[in-house]
């Protein structure tokens, strides 16, 4: 049974080769991803059993879907089949100071179109220790919220930690729900929130003068959150990024110092990588700042892997958390 | 202003390289194309005046389609951007003895969620002396099937000729008309129609002993149509087809030879390239025999070329409607 | 637990792209690939829970192997890493009058340096009803004849039925072992045997008049076989085969007609296909004919697909063992 | 009818993929460019009518180059089809201190043997606003040279405005004529001219202490030049540049701070964007320095593009003059 | 020392990838080829030690094309670096009742532009033994119709066997000389003539009834002539051929049966190869029928080739020679 | 008669495409490559006659590898056929802070199951001036130590220089010597000697406070030794380096600046470039220090050339060694 199980919507990724614009392009390169698939991709490299709960439509697209998350390593058991169409993304790979631009083809996908009594959660949750979703969900539909505050429910009946990543597009909520009629109680059961001040602000109108105050104040709101965690990124072009993360738990303020990432080779799923790395790092170290510094580590390290999802073992993401980020070549 | 103006859905197009199964496929090759699209492409070549009216989203993705279009000869002034989605299809070349298969992503196109006043038909078709319509348009959706309603109307009132391809997908119709609902009128205000004894059967539940009787019962009902035509497709194997075509004009049955394609290169689009050919043929030649010809001609063509359209001059169709078909190299 | 469990080398699969010569390839495709292993997968794809056993590197290259084997939907669980190397072979494709080229590079492979002792049969077979084996296994080296020996001796010992494709490679035999000396001890445990007559004058030095004459004194040597099954094609060219298959069950002899493929887009792995069609079909079916035309139409769609392995679902086979070859288009 | 109207050669561009070299490439990237062609595609693609003016062979390759045209929006309808061959350069692309490698094969192309009377100007030009032409075509032959002198008469009869970048390669005059014989004349008739004081020397014989010393005589030898503008590029390395621009409008000096870029996509077409963002400037906007600053942003984008042209909409190009150019993603 | 030596223009190869039309292909894919240079080619991968004579631009192109020949095999010392360009043929890949189609771009190239004084015959013929040229040569100037009427000469004087492919193409004679008066004086001097009936009566006015008769006309007037080959193609299309070869040898026809190639992958340079097969027999074999034999094998084989050039060993044309056309696996 | 003769392991090089990790690749870049190879091969586009000592399988596998290199301009005329197996190296390549990774599979390769009986080194060697040697050949096998020996004598009997790349890969010593045992005896025959101090220590045992002191106690042991040779590499991140040198005469340490190199195209063979620019100064200048610097320089171009070996111009190189390393482009 899965350690670590993830909900949300998975997207085939079509992205034009090298840095070709979207008029330019007769092949796209096809990948499937989202963001907490993302995450339990790049764990289950590191030898986590993790499945993905998410919902694809029953068809050759569904199931290469399935299969690519297989592929890496995914448990796709808990996959439901069904509904009318996979989600799709569009990405154009910017360099220097052109900016990628993604463009969405996600409305009524199978996923956005679940009953949530389609999934069994407590089936589902029954062994695992970890539940992760992200703020994109319950932008889908009614019927994702839904099933996505049945998963954490559930997850918080059955003893699980619960991660977060309060992250929206605020153009995506088009069924009539803003971000704070649903992202409060979806809060309300999670244990680690990634979020910056803006978010907490906008979602919960919660304000500080500063990210440790807005979190102090959230954790006054939010009992369940312990800890909250947050990315900085310093972009010099789109080729040339400065990445570091803080962490509250609490207590006191953690920081890493700021990783150099020259050239990027595909900068989307970056975050994903962090949280991947972060969750590893609370599971397998008793050291929070190690955790933390492992998140921004499997981060600077995705960037330079094309595809959403980050391909490596725990000994490279080790390395550059030491700071080993000579890319000399190894034999 | 167009000669020639087609009116319907284009969905991108991407395709496994190769022979590639959609499990094995990391690269897709992508073009845009539709049925009536098709045709205005095909005719583009040979130097006719086309232009495609249809519904894109307002996004690079839209764009790009337009401008694929464009490429391709088609005048595309009179596309309108606006609505959720592009149309998609997915496609998996066979060989030999397995077939080429399609999976459709078109649901909730912008196409289908038209409002028909969004056409400025007269304005459009004012110049024109052709309209041409498939029936999986009015498959769409209810706004679809009215827009190509006043298409046909404007058409008829301004004196275009009008052909129909009377071709449908059963499991499109899901707005709750079915196919026998909305035909016939569109047919009522048709010139020439391509159709089988089948299509007439359960489209009008017109019923006749052979195509000629049916066609004759058909024109019975609907003295607009002037001329029935239907191709006949031996397919040997997926690679391996032959191909004749039918005419009746009202007085005789005409019909041409089989012609033989091996190998095929691309399936897809054959029918389209037969209509472009038949109206060139119409248009151009006095002589409705050399015509049907032409059309069956253009189609073996198309076979042999990748992607949907007919890309070609009249010479080369003319030279294998004349049975040049030794494929000798041309220096 | 697997129902299927298959045992041999798997090699990395280099192939020229297209129809390159060696000479102009300057990439190769990579896959990876054997008999035994193509059998798994092609019975993963039709839902069976089948798994390979093999022994990789520990390295990159090996674990790339085992993930490619995991994609195709068959277990690895009981792959053992450790040796010196992955087993290669370049595959040239032929077209027309030239044959396809293979050139192995599988000297001291991490399966040829096995010790028996690494693998735990009874642990692995435990739950399963099938074990499959062939000739090229005692070929590479004692230690690879010595684990199939124990392999085959403990699916006896827990009642699985065995199938052994008894085709060997006279040129591989090099550690001092003949096929004669070896592979009697093997077929006398096994229940089903691929061969055909000359394999079994030649390995047994058994002869007959015709095949079954053949497989009558086979049997009566060997108790426990209770089907030997061959196929027999007929070669037109590299792109056109013709394809049948013949089964003696101890009492009467099933035969095929001739499935007849053209043109041939990857003719490696067909007999594999075969032998996994077949058995599925006597599986899941209570009828030797059909589960013999099933082997055939499940070889030669194979040849339709690149790779060594066949990617299928039932009801494409099950279509074209009913006679649907007619390669139409798929939606 | 077109706005802006540019003439000059059109060239097949083959490149090696990649970072290849001559000797290393089998397969060759194909796009068809030419510096003022450029111009017009650029300016296309911010929404001008804009037509070019060339000379193609009447073969499949010179029609396949009118079409690549036609593709990026620019109008070829005034394109004359005749003579020998298309104009080709092969292109090595370099990174770091390699630089880009051209080969140019344009001798005795279909333009250089024009014969001047093909162009019909005035109704070319009849409804325009602005011409531009460069120093290479003067460089092909005497026809090109007139024919660009009888364009420039026609531009100036009917009151267009007429650009001229004043950059010649010394090598490629080789029918008898120098720079100073020709360029002279076709100055004299040209509003807006590009050109450094050394061009200025070399072409006029006109000295001057710095760039605006240079201008100021040039002014008043060549009274009907309102504008002189030049830009700076800083070559740190191959993928590595600096680049700014200075305009001289006859009161004062313009300058724009420097943008880089890094790393460079395609250096080739660099300078045309400049004078495409340049021109649509000082159409749209009534302000020099924004369109200066205009044509440096649009300059630095097409560094990130493959091809000889800017592909972009006008907001890209803002936002980089605006200064934004961290390169985020946009969704 | 080269045994053979082959003497023509070699021009670079642009090909659709797959069967792309020129307005679809953005790569093109780039080998070196001419007549001449194919036979050569051919047979250096048999061993001989072959050189070509050509001229090439000094530039990176005419040295990426010499070391195209030099990776083949072909000796080339004795090419010639000056003059303006590279010819250049445009090729198209046709399929079934499409025919392939070449664009040529050859005027003014290197060779074009020779001086005969810039080749040395007698040193580079000195210990050669065979020497081999192609009626499209004196077609492209008077410079080289000299040259090669002073290879012919030379080769002559040093005793070697002279073929001559008395193949041109009418539409390339531009410099005011027509076939019949070049390529009388370049036969006198030719041992061995491909040629069929056609080409005798419209070059040398030389009739007969049939092929026999014309060869022995031929022999009549030019008694160097010892030998006089064709061959038949029957082209059922463009993927599908029929291949045979005549030989008359002053006393007897020799024939052989019709080769079967299906499908074609590359149908350029089928000539040539045999003409290589048929150099390689009579040099090798001393049995003009099995020559002709291998000719035929060797120019089967090569249309499953792609690129002009047959890259194979003898043992694979023997095969075929021998019947060998089933296409199996060889391993 | 080559003038430079290099002895060593050349192995095939698959290399991931762009940037894709073992895990994602489906496609691998196919080259041959090895330390002293890529030195002969960089010297041989120099216009130095250099041939190449090794041993292949007498298969298309390695007719391929011994074509590759002749492509390439060196003698394969000395390439001895047989043994089992080519050498194969597996190569991802990093970006960033992700260095890339080299997989080896050369065990049991031709090379190391040589017989030294094998090559005549005196007749090779015999108008040559110069031998190339490195420290991996003696660790593959005994055979190939001796080999190598042999080698190094008879250039030392013929009056060679002798240049040796003491390098080795301390896990590559499997046959039961170590470096320690046979470096010595080959390296009393070197005269230019590639190492640094930590080499010289492990080796030799020989020690020094600093290079120079290493050096010298070198020289007192090792007479034949006139010129130690060191390269110091700054690895920023795998993209970005900055190179420098020193060489130690016997009586001065020359030294160069630091050369940089952002990007990184393909790092690999960049020390061999570096031996192959000395090689050339020492041979072609009368200047160490210039000799040194087009060392560096050389090696800094390589890092922009996809592949192993050093494809280029002496002036190219040249003009980087003069510090021209801006990237401008050429035309």
């Amino acid at each position: 049974m899965a350690q670590i199980v993830s909900f949300g919507e998975v997207l085939m990724r079509l992205s034009t080769p090298g840095f070709s614009r979207f008029e330019q392009a007769r092949q796209l390169n096809v990948t499937y991803a989202g963001g907490e698939a993302n995450v339990s991709t790049a764990l289950a490299y590191w030898g986590h059993h993790t499945a993905h709960v998410t919902r694809f439509p029953d068809s050759p697209i569904g199931r290469a879907a399935a299969q690519y998350l297989h592929f890496h390593g995914v448990d796709v058991s808990h996959i439901i089949y069904g509904g009318p169409r996979m989600a799709v993304y569009f990405l154009e790979t910017g360099a220097a100071l052109r900016g990628s631009q993604i463009v969405y083809d996600r409305a009524n996908s199978s996923l956005a179109e679940i009953d949530p009594k389609e999934i069994d959660w407590e089936s589902i949750l029954k062994d695992a220790k970890w539940f992760h979703w992200a703020g994109i969900t319950p932008a889908l539909s009614q019927g994702a919220a839904d099933a996505l505050l049945d998963g954490i429910k559930a997850a918080r009946k059955l003893g699980l930690t619960v991660s977060g990543d309060i992250f929206y597009r605020a153009n995506l909520w088009k069924y009539g729900k803003k971000p704070s009629d649903i992202l409060p109680e979806l809060t309300a059961g999670t244990d680690i929130v990634i979020a910056n001040s803006e978010n907490i602000k906008e979602i919960f109108g919660i304000e500080g003068n500063d990210f440790v105050e807005s979190c102090v104040n959230l954790q006054k709101a939010y009992p369940q959150v312990k800890t909250i965690v947050d990315t900085k990124r310093t972009s010099i072009s789109a080729s040339h990024n400065l990445l570091r993360a803080y962490l509250w738990n609490g207590k006191e303020l953690l920081e890493t110092a700021d990783t150099e990432i020259n050239p990027i080779i595909d900068r989307v799923g970056g975050g994903d990588a962090f949280i991947a790395g972060l969750i590893h790092g609370l599971i397998t170290f008793n050291d929070q700042q190690k955790a933390l510094e492992f998140g921004v580590a499997a981060s600077a390290l995705k960037h330079t892997i094309e595809g959403d999802a980050l391909i490596s073992t725990i000994q490279e993401v080790e390395a550059i958390r030491q700071g080993e980020t000579s890319g000399r070549i190894k034999r």
